[in-house]
């Protein structure tokens, strides 16, 4: 039997049904996919035309960020610590308004070299412009879920809101067939969108078969908006407008009492939950304990750069593991195996792709991390779900392959240039300062 | 004028009292000191041996660890998200049970790798054959604040109480004129120390003029229990025996009230906030921002390995940010630049060395460490502190110099055989397993 790469020398951890780990595995890619994975005895057979010594780390599904707006690491750090509608209205939003596709781009590929560094081998991203990140993540080699944001009021990007579905339109039409780029129909929030916006959306996404992405529930402020305007909380709005479905992503999801809890079960819609944006401006945090008991999937986002202030899914996977224990009073909620497949597989099935990504299963797609386990903050090593949810660090993940393509080897970026990026960067936003 | 060493091209940030940022800074070392600190053209005179180029990054005082149990490396990952007593009686104990001085140099200097890596120049210490971890410390080249843990029980290290202050007495004789290690008096808490052994404890840290150190008010069944046996508060009960004074530094001070909030500022002592420890073991969330507001001196400390499950300052510093925004509902609480005092300046008045170190300021010890900032998570660059306290990983951390001797240059350590300890380690805990 022939390989393209054979993994060998690691703990596997496949994030299958069963939650199978090697403790001496290989796994074989052929092409795009995973063609075998196991114990190393039985995958003896196989011949590879490369090898890759995983040097007794960590083999992993690449992480699923399933909350991001990745061109903001253009303001990373541009403003923090202030209440939030200062952040926005004096900060940020000037900020944007001179945003350009080409500055989205480049942002996009600054956020793709910060992910693909960190492990994340999919990412799911609503901004202005999201051609431009739809382009970058194709050249990073990454996976992408991307939409345009839609609201209201005219875009930057395509004018009025009737421009903004066949604009949407275009974009479906143009990354249909892209093997790692999927369309997603974007519209920003209940309280940014008229019902009439949001459920053309949805229709939308039922007639292309797209994921439905919204933010929701995310501040007490948005929960009281809604009330007033529409006499019931976010989720019983979007419920009685019929946008609950299992396409549905919603992100954030903090103001969420029991019965929206059972509205979002029995509708199959997922949470995108984003612990470190919610905690630095001081959102609050959302019951995640409450949506996994109730079966709601729950994947983990960063959300963007300018309120968390990195694209880091060890952190937080680690905020994710930390913060709803202590708040529950319960040490043992949460517990790393939980916080690791939310953060591969069940992240994969909020984005509709966990038969393509999220674990390490024979046909699916090879998106695959190699994490070094031999630095002092690494060892010893009992348990490799703890090490790499309480321990390990970005500068630990070695190798990253989407679609069986090693997009960073040995820790560097094969796709983008990130000296050339980074300098681009510097000279770009020397008029945010 | 001359100088050892002089480091240029960097943001310093000197966590002096005005808060001095040198955007392109200069910083001269001769000997242990600091010669001169301020812009580059004000120290162009100065010739030196070595000139270090710390090519745009930052340049900021070594990281303060104030309370950590460094040892427990050893059973970092061993055991996780369990129940308080189950973690410590089936795991935690056992494991401690095997303890050898040997063992705990081994995992002593395992730490000491860790923390020199992510930043932290000083360390305050508190464990069992507490010799052997001022040892690493002196081995490392690090600053330290050491105590053998005391007891109402007979300790592994000394027996019966009694020779546990003798044999506190004879640490103290031998460390007594090192430079860079201090010992201090170390009852472990109110719980497991009767009045008397605490007195005796602190008269001898009065004796001898150092810091007193203790746990305090972790949990809610420590209060319990302290109210049920003596009728009042953890921290009442501590200053009714006179113990709370400016050389007491207590660790986590999770169950504190107002009352005990207005004692501790009377009395002058000061907290050691582990911020990610109590939020793994569920503990609970101390009143941070109400103690700055006191005017209590907080600093930040990483407790064990074992609850955490690193060493990594940084980490700890940004759960220490977004902890507190959240849970008091106030994204400006706990901004960047106090929470990275916390960790410098603020950690070396807890242990009573900020005469010595914990800021960038002429004649204090020459405690420095240099980050990049050319990764792609450093970029852009707007606002240092935030870009430190939000952004940053260890590996960012290019050098260390503690004393002016370098102790990690270019991601490398120059006092431990990294390699030989993790390969030693993992030998020595395969019995823990």
């Amino acid at each position: 039997m022939q390989a393209d790469i054979l993994i060998e020398n690691g703990w596997i951890l496949t994030m299958d049904p069963e939650n199978t780990v090697f403790e001496k595995g290989s796994l074989a890619i052929s092409g795009e996919s995973i063609l075998a994975v196991g114990k190393a005895e039985d995958l003896s057979h196989i011949e590879a035309r490369e090898k890759v010594d995983a040097r007794g780390g960590v083999i992993l599904p690449g992480f699923v960020n399933v909350h991001t707006h990745a061109s903001m690491t253009l303001f990373r750090g541009l403003a923090d610590d202030l209440p939030l509608m200062r952040w926005l209205e004096d900060h940020i939003f000037p900020a944007e308004a001179r945003l350009t596709p080409e500055l989205v781009r480049l942002g996009a590929e600054l956020a793709c070299l910060e992910m693909m560094a960190s492990g994340t081998t999919t990412f799911c991203d609503m901004y202005l412009f999201e051609n431009a990140v739809a382009e970058a993540a194709d050249t990073a080699g990454m996976r992408a879920v991307v939409g345009e944001v839609l609201y209201d009021f005219p875009s930057p990007c395509y004018g009025p809101i009737e421009k903004g579905f066949l604009h949407v339109e275009e974009m479906i039409g143009r990354w249909k067939y892209h093997p790692r780029i999927t369309i997603a129909l974007k519209p920003h929030s209940p309280y940014l969108c008229a019902p009439e916006l949001l459920s053309r959306a949805f229709d939308m996404a039922e007639t292309h078969n797209l994921p439905f992405v919204i933010h929701l529930a995310e501040t007490a402020a948005e929960t009281e908006t809604i009330k007033k305007t529409y006499g019931k909380s976010p989720v019983a709005h979007l419920a009685d407008l019929g946008l609950l479905s299992q396409r549905t992503l919603a992100a954030h999801c903090v103001k969420m009492d029991e019965a929206d809890i059972e509205l979002f079960a029995m509708k199959g819609s997922s949470v995108a939950h984003n612990p470190q944006s919610n905690m630095k401006l001081a959102s609050g945090i959302a019951p995640v304990p409450a949506f996994l008991k109730a079966g709601i999937t729950v994947g983990i986002g960063t959300d963007g750069a300018a309120s968390n202030n990195d694209l880091n899914m060890l952190s937080e996977m680690r905020s994710a593991a930390l913060i709803h224990k202590v708040t529950s009073a319960d040490p043992t909620l949460m517990d790393a195996g939980t916080i690791l497949r939310m953060a591969t597989i069940d992240g994969a099935k909020c984005l509709g792709l966990d038969e393509i990504t999220g674990s390490l299963e024979e046909g699916k797609q090879a998106d695959i991390i190699l994490m070094d386990t031999d630095k002092p903050h690494m060892t010893p090593l009992y348990n490799p779900f703890s090490q790499v949810v309480y321990a390990a660090g970005r500068n630990d993940i070695r190798d990253v392959f989407v679609a069986g393509k090693g997009i960073y080897r040995n820790r560097c970026h094969t796709t983008l240039d990130a000296d050339a990026i980074c300098r681009r960067v510097r000279e770009a936003v020397l008029t945010f300062r």
